[in-house]
Formats: C-alpha cells, structure tokens, sequence
C-alpha cells in the first residue's frame, strides 16, 4: 500500500525532506506532496539582503529549485496552499487553497514552517515604508522601496540588520543602525568582538546608535517619516525591522506536538516529534548544541537543510540522525568579515563550563605581501583541558571561512595544543606560517592549562 | 653548571628551538649560539618568488627577525660560520668563519641544515643567466637579472618553478615551464586534478611543455641562450632551475648521526637523532606521516617551524612531540589557487591503503553571488569505512584555504558522512548552504561504504 508524505512548508527543510525521502522509495511506496502557502520554494532568505543590495538582479535567482523539478521527482508540489491545522488523531490537515479548503490526509508528516519574523510591539510597523526582510515578497517589496527612501534606520543589529544595513548603504541611501546592546550581534558575539565589529561598521559611515530600543514609529499620511527611541527622534522615510524572528510553532502545538523551551518544535536525533508520524525540521525545530547540551533554536539556512535531509532518510527507510550544531555562522558588512562557532562567554557562564580565552591580531596572508587583511581572532578553550569551546574572528578579507577550521578542531573535541601543532596549509599568499587560527588556540590552551 | 646549545642553520627550525630553548632557561642555564653560513637568518623561503615579482619590493621584508632581536633574548647569532664537521665523541663542531677555523664546544646539538636546491647534472647549469631559487641571495640575482632577461624556461612544475613562472610572467618575462610529467605538481596532485592545474597554467598564456626532461643548457660567450630536451630546443636567455632540493645530511651522516630512508636525519617525535644529545629539525629532518606511517622529508615551512619549535620545548625541559604531517601544502598561479592534504592516489595504493573518490565542482560562494568563483574539490576516503584520506583543490580566489578545513578533518579521524553533517559556516558571499568540501568529502564516503 502507498504511504503518504504530507510536507508543510516547502523551503529548505521540507523540501531536502521531500527529496531525500523520494531517493529512497519510489512513488508507488511513497507519495509526496508539499503544502507552501506562498509562490516560493526552496528560496535563499539569507540571499535576500544582496537582491536588495543589488548584487543579486533576479530574484529568481535566489530558488535553488523550480517545483518543475521536484515534479520530474514525483513531488507534488502546490503552492498558495496554507496548511491552518494538523489533526494528529485523524491524521489529517486543513489546507486553505485558492480554491477554497481541503481536508488533507498523511501517513508520514514533515512539519517545516520555518520561522517569521518578529515585529516589535510599538505604534507605527504598519505605516507604508516600514519593512521586515524574511519573505522572498519582502525582499521584493524592499527592494523596489528603496529607489524612493532618502533615509533609512534599520532597527536591530543581529546578521539580518547589518546585512540589510550593506545593502541599503550601498544603493546609496543613508542608513542607521539601532542596536539595542552597546555593540551589534551581541547573540553571536562576546562584547570585545562585538565592538570590534561595531567599530569597523562606523568606519564604513554606518552610524550605529547603540543600547538604544525603539519606542514607535511615526508617520505622516499613513507614511513613516522617522522613529521614536529610548535615545531620541530620528527621521527615516524606510525604517527595516530585523528584530529577530521566532518559530512557527504555533500550529504544531495546538495539534498536541510538544514544543521545546525553546518554543521551536522538540525532536530527537532523528527529527522525530513526540507524536508517531509527525517530523520537524529547520527554523521551525530546536537543535541539540553539541557543548552545552542544550536544545537550541538556530535559525540557520545550514541547520534546515541537514535537518530535512536526515528526517527525509529516515521517511526513506534509513537510520539517519543529526549530529547538533555548533552554531556556526558568518556574515559581513563591506569588506569586514565576522564569522564565530561554539560558545560565547555568556554561554559557557550560563551552563557553568569552566574556560579561558586566548586571543590573536595579524594578518591573512604574510604581513609582507600586498593582499594581507588584518584578522583578530578569540578563542575559548575549556580550563583544565585546553579543550577548544568556541571561535570568533572579525577581520578583511580571507578572514571569516576560517571559521570552518575552528569549527571541525571544536567538533571532533580538539585541545587547543593539539590543533596548533595540526597540519595547516602555508603558502605567503594565503597565511602566516603559523596561520592565525593557529596560535589564537594555542594561546588559549596555554591560558587553560598553566 | 651552564649547558651550551649550538644551532647549526640560522633558519625556521633552528631559530625556533634557539627561542623555545631561551624561553624555558635563562642564559645562566643554558648559553645559546646559532651558526649560520651566510648572512640571512629567520627568512622566508617561501616567499621569494613574490621578491621576483616585485609584489615584495625589499628583501628584508622576508625576514620574520633580525639577529639583533634575538641577540635580545641572549641569543649568540654567528653569521658566515659554516660548521663543516661534526665530531659526537668531543662534543664539538668545525667552524668556518671570516676569521678562520674555530672548534667549538656543545652540549646539546641542533642539526637544522635545511636543504638545497638540486641542480640537474646536465652541461650548462654553470652559465650566466642560469639561476635557483633557494636561498635569499638565490632570490636578489633572480630579481637582478630579471630586467635583462627576453624569454624565460623554468625546468620543472612544481612548487616553486610555478611560483617562479606567475613572478616572472608577472615581470614581463615570456616564460615556459617544463615539466617532466604530462600534468605539473606531480608530486602534489593526483593526474587528473595535476591535469586541470596545468590547463589553468595554459590558459593564462604560460606555455606547458609537458613529459619533457632538460638534457642540456646552451650557451653563447658563457651566457645561456637556450635549453636542448628531450622534446627539442627551446631559447631562453633566463633559465630557472625548479628541479627539487634535498636534505643537506651530508654533514650528519659524515659525523655518525642516521639518516633515513629519505635522505633526511632520522628522528623520533621529540626530534631527537640516533646520537644523545643531538636534535633534528626541518627540511634536513624525517617527518612521520600520519596516514602512510611512514617516513617522509616533506620540506615545508610550516613543519620547520613546528619540529624547531618541538626541538626547542625538549632542550628547554619540557616533553614535547611532533605529531607528524598530513604533508598539506598550497600555492597560486595567478587566480588559480591549488592545495592539498593528505594522501594522493598513488601514495595509498604504495602502502595498500583501499580508497574511493569523490568528486565536487561547484562554486566558492552562492552561485548567484557577484564573486562567485568555480571550484573543484576531489575526496579520498578509505573503503569500507568512510574515513577520509586525502583532498586536492583547485579554483579560483577563495578555494585554497578550505584544503584546512579538510586537513583537520583528517587530522582526527573523521570519516566523510560526518564531516558532511558537521557545522561549517555558510552565507551567500563565502559558501553554497552545503560547504563544496562536505559535498565532496559526502560522495567519497558513500562511494567507499556502498
């Protein structure tokens, strides 16, 4: 008998589900169908902020695949389908359609909703000239925006606000920040790194108005014309919130699916929910963080794509799981790259690790030749072990990718000692003979262990 | 009572046991002199082809210190002393200096000769216009004679006559490589990925003369003006000679200290030699390689600095050991970047190691991104197991340095389904969602565990 896949969500996690599931078992084991409640699949959100940019021309761009071709893989794929509820005891879901609503049935449900975004709880973010970035429809509405905006405030200083900050800056339209600590990134980065950062911003003449929060928005004939803060009015005709985004989890709990404390969707290893036949994967899902032990939520584009594949092998017939994240990610803002992995200094307090930093400024390449950047790289390591706990580096660029390094020396649970005396490449166009990355562990471990 | 440690070779490996040495006992305890036969100390090797181009325009900027700074620390730099024996029953050495022939006393001894350059023994290596490229003096004639030169061959395709052939094409120089094989870096890359590196060398208009040997240089008035080979003659008024070094061991096999099945001084994790009381390091030392278990010489800067630096802790106190090579090694022809680490084809089938391949073209960063550059990545992995082995990249700006990633890969032992799943950064400007090096690192294991 023919098994059914019910996907809700057809982005990286749904979709990597879909098609790891159909690798496995043809469609007369398995049907597949995808519910997504807008016109896009499989979209680059992280991409978004370089179609705004500019960079990026086309926003189809950004699909890395068409339904077309999920439908030469037998995945049947609807768009502007918005699955509204999941009846775990009949196992079914309501689908409003274009043309009207159905009563879907499932054998196998993969719940991939995503995340949206947060929208502050002020006067004025539904004034014309306010944006979120989350959507493919929201860069599209962004970007055709900024060719009348003289002035922009983009309130939020996480990955999302400084990339959209680049953006708007470089389609020639002034542009502050609103950072709500004393420095940006501050759920990515430890405050030394994070002024680091803030300062290279400054330098770039991106304003960046710090532990300041927003108050409202004002408006003028239904247009935004500037903000409110806890620090004072500024004029803004765009005003972009990337004040963070939280699960779509709403749904799943009220079916009786068991949230996390994150309040994303809790899963084991294998992307399994509490409920027999009900999968989660990405933005929508916690993760398991390898150091701390603890459930996270990681909205990361890296994270949903494993996640969907591993439930997808396993729909598949396999006994696949998710190893945790180290939440790894990077960015930049013009020509500085800022990349971190593991723990911060605040994370390592809050679980009660033990551990020590190191830290090391030099350059990419050797100090000599022409193409050498500055790079600043900290390293915690755990005290008494040397055992490497967490990496950030802000730097030009060649910088930031050298985070991976950092991140598979955590993974495999390295000692700092050990990884300064590992076999990195050299060359003077690439490093120092000792590359950076190196003596910033080394540095830590020796802080770790005396 | 004061130990005396002599240093035999002012270079990477020497200079860094003479630090480590100092850091851990004061000169009351251990008094330091370093030997070195010409006027360079501390310098760069590497970076020589980049002096040629003119990128690095003062010599001096390739040396890491001067004899002053370490003179700083009690550090005895004798320049132009050249230790031409070595008696382990005395406990001395044979000095030549400028002021004529010194015996000197040692307690402990650190071998650190390096290598040189291997010139082929053919008619002509004598003429004007004929160079190598190995010490800094090798670098300032070069460079010298670069303004004169109209037509340039340089015998052989790795390394260094690669970086030689960008610095001289750099310089205006019409230049040919010859190389011995049909694809360059043959001792570096597998024929195939050596194949797509010596395309890339084509197509920036540096001609290729492939599975070709030099049988003689001509000359005209003792100035070269060609070169006669195995596939014709080609004219030349600047003649470069790329064809290898090898361990300068002479000196310690003469005084009793064994050499290894390479060539290089025998030496155990702690860098010690056969004979008490004698150190090793460097390219005139044995590495061990972490996969074979074999002996190797790999001549790279990176593990010079490492055994000096191991060398050093030990003759200072400590218990230090060089965890051995993966033998991971990168460079550039133009925007063409090439790296590799660990095992290549041939070298698993000589020590029967059974592997599978993996291969990944794609690009460095998302493929819709303004900077996106192509980039292939070949994996090896044991059969059976998944583990990876070996890594060969080539692509343009930003391929290179992922070989590190890889590198520690294989450092711990990863098999390639676990690299895949690992946590590796990811945004649009530095990666596709799936790192290129775990989709390759992915096909290699499940090639091997099918």
């Amino acid at each position: 008998m023919t098994e059914r896949l019910v996907v809700i969500g057809g982005d990286a996690a749904g979709m990597s589900c879909a098609s790891q599931a159909r690798r496995r078992r043809g469609p007369e084991d398995l049907s597949i169908v995808v519910f997504e409640a807008t016109e896009w699949i499989s979209y680059s959100a992280c991409g978004e902020p370089y179609f705004v940019s500019g960079e990026v021309t086309d926003v189809t761009s950004l699909l890395a695949r068409t339904p077309e071709q999920f439908e030469q893989m037998a995945i049947d794929v609807r768009l502007h389908h918005l699955v509204t509820e999941i009846d775990i005891e009949s196992k079914t879901v309501t689908v409003d359609t274009p043309n009207g609503q159905l009563i879907e049935p499932y054998d196998q449900l993969m719940y991939s909703t995503g995340a949206q975004a947060t929208a502050p709880d002020v006067p004025g973010v539904d004034l014309e000239g306010v944006f979120e970035l989350h959507t493919l429809n929201d860069a599209v509405a962004l970007k055709a925006a900024v060719n009348t905006g003289t002035r922009a405030v983009v309130v939020g200083a996480g990955y999302l606000g400084l990339e959209v900050a680049e953006a708007l800056t470089l389609r020639g339209v002034p542009t502050t920040i609103i950072a709500s600590r004393s420095y940006v990134m501050n759920r990515s980065l430890d405050p030394d790194v994070g002024a680091t950062v803030t300062e290279a911003i400054r330098g770039y003449g991106i304003p960046v108005v710090e532990s300041t929060r927003l108050e409202s928005i004002t408006g003028i004939d239904g247009k935004a014309v500037g903000i409110e803060t806890t620090n004072g009015y500024l004029k803004a005709d765009l005003v972009v919130l990337g004040t963070g985004v939280h699960p779509r989890s709403d749904m799943a709990e009220a079916a009786g699916i068991k949230l996390g404390p994150t309040g994303a969707v809790e899963v084991d290893d294998h992307q399994r929910t509490n409920v027999s036949g009900v999968w989660a994967a990405g933005d929508c899902a916690e993760s398991h963080h390898r150091l701390t032990d603890q459930p996270t939520n990681p909205q990361l584009g890296t994270v949903a794509n494993k996640q969907g594949r591993v439930a997808g092998m396993n729909i598949g017939g396999e006994d696949a799981s998710f190893p945790g994240v180290l939440l790894t990610s990077i960015t930049k803002v013009m020509d500085t790259e800022v990349a971190r992995t593991g723990l911060m200094e605040s994370e390592a307090q809050s679980v009660g690790i033990g551990y020590v930093t190191g830290k090391a400024a030099g350059t990419t390449t050797s100090g000599y030749m022409a193409n050498a950047e500055r790079i600043e790289i900290k390293v915690m390591a755990e005290k008494g072990t040397g055992r490497l706990l967490g990496a950030q580096i802000v730097g030009g660029p060649g910088s930031g990718k050298r985070i991976d390094v950092l991140a598979t020396a955590i993974w495999t649970g390295m000692t700092g000692h050990d990884f300064a005396m590992s076999d990195l490449s050299y060359a003077p166009p690439f490093s120092t003979v000792w590359d950076i990355v190196m003596i910033a562990a080394r540095r830590a471990a020796d802080a770790a262990t005396v």
